[in-house]
């Protein structure tokens, strides 16, 4: 299930740039006008999404709600992939 | 959050030993009298954690249901790691 209402939710794909990166990427947008981001990291980047989950959580605390984590996985270039959906509101 | 009802919840947590140990772990126990198992990965075996669900669940099909996915980070020895923790259930 992904879905995303008009110009709210915002996706964050995790890949091989330093987690840094996509920490900036996530206080921006949720300093903007976007609700809610989705963090997807896959395979290996599936651990780096959880901790940048948890930075997150840290960094701001309560103005952030963990909405829903989802789990699976995709079929890419015929190859079975496991990834996570780590679902964040603004509070 | 880490609480164990009587007998009736399973926790596997992952190491170092190949998937196919845990897998057949979790098979057994769930063809026991446990009604619940949670997959619990630190760290790197994040991933694996995610990908030891989804084999059971296209494994084991409707038998098993997705209760619950949570992440944070505990600390060990002085440092912060991230965790999931996936709670399956019969159906």
């Amino acid at each position: 299930m992904s879905f995303r209402s008009e110009d709210s939710t915002r996706t964050i794909v995790l890949g091989n740039r330093p987690l840094r990166d996509y920490l900036l990427e996530a206080i921006v947008n949720l300093n903007r006008d976007v609700n809610s981001i989705e963090i997807l990291g896959r395979g290996r980047h599936i651990y780096r999404a959880v901790t940048l989950y948890n930075i997150l959580s840290s960094r701001l605390g309560d103005r952030i709600t963990l909405k829903n984590v989802e789990i699976g996985s995709h079929l890419i270039k015929g190859r079975r992939i496991s990834y996570i959906k780590i679902s964040i509101q603004k509070s």
